[in-house]
């Protein structure tokens, strides 16, 4: 292995520092999952010293929560129901940027799912929180005002199946924007199915 | 601290010894995630040295995938379908097992499907294998004799909506019984509506 040569040292403001370790977390994602990632090569690739990294993420375990909820923040500014329409035009937006999001990220996306699962507390928060904002969003979209318990879990399982699919679904299989159709025609029948007495 | 008398060393038979290994894991498990497990805890807990545990397995990876793969057995024998019935009485075997059997034990649930995710391969092949003949189980129950990707892709979009809500649900919101109506309900909708060119 012949050594690369360093990238010539930037000064930075801070705010432009931080953000651009967490891209660098961000790209690294998409090769190996987070556990994987180690805090030299990132310093490395930013062309700083590992010290002054951590005088920005003070333990590894900061900077891998920064890394995932930015991620999440990228989620949440695609899966966006635009502010005018029908319900199910409204649920599509989401639906698509969703689904759009996953399949263009799949291995990045499934190693945060992964990360997030892994156990760690603080990670688990920042999903369980993206998770909240998501189905939050869903039910208004769907149009419904004053949401129940069964709605939520209604809304839940519903992204659960949304997540799977989006992750699972090839070209070959179904094209990205029949897949936003059967989601979004499934999550009228899950409401109508889950919401109503009419089992 | 005071320390608790070591329990009478038994002599079993090695097959009978692994068993009780395990199934402490899966007792252990219903209190804390699988990382969290100490090994010295489960010889302790048998009345063994650790070094007479590692003879069963040679490393911690090794007693945690045989750990998994024994709550995996578990789970296929509840989820099961009865041989004859219409193909809603048969998806509802299956629904009513794995809803049942997570409802059961949620915490050890989730600490298992965390430690799926936590993203060693031995383990996440576990999972896959289990999710793979889940999914086969509900094609054969639903009536699909020869199901194409589509179908597998929907029925795996199903499992994940079925565990999330599963694992939500509590008695306060909906009852077992509704939901796995509401369930079974759903796979009949998701299949005609991913199966069928009508979207």
């Amino acid at each position: 292995m012949t050594a690369t040569p360093a990238p010539a040292r930037v000064r930075l403001k801070p705010e432009e520092r931080r953000t651009q370790l967490i891209n660098i977390g961000l790209r690294l994602l998409t090769t190996r999952p987070i556990h994987e990632m180690s805090i030299d090569e990132v310093a490395a690739e930013a062309g700083i010293s590992r010290g002054l990294l951590f005088r920005y993420f003070p333990t590894k375990r900061d900077y891998y929560v920064a890394v995932v909820e930015a991620a999440g923040r990228r989620l949440l500014r695609h899966a966006k129901a635009p502010e005018q329409g029908a319900p199910a035009e409204r649920v599509r937006g989401i639906v698509d940027g969703f689904v759009s999001f996953v399949q263009r990220r799949k291995g990045n996306y499934v190693a945060l799912v992964r990360a997030g699962a892994g156990g760690d507390d603080l990670v688990l928060e920042v999903f369980e929180a993206n998770r909240r904002t998501l189905t939050d969003r869903v039910l208004d979209a769907a149009g419904v005002p004053d949401p129940t318990p069964l709605h939520r879990l209604a809304v839940r399982g519903w992204l659960a199946m949304t997540e799977e699919m989006a992750i699972g679904a090839t070209d070959d299989v179904v094209t990205t924007a029949d897949l936003v159709d059967l989601l979004v025609g499934n999550l009228e029948q899950v409401m109508e199915r889950f919401a109503s007495g009419d089992r």
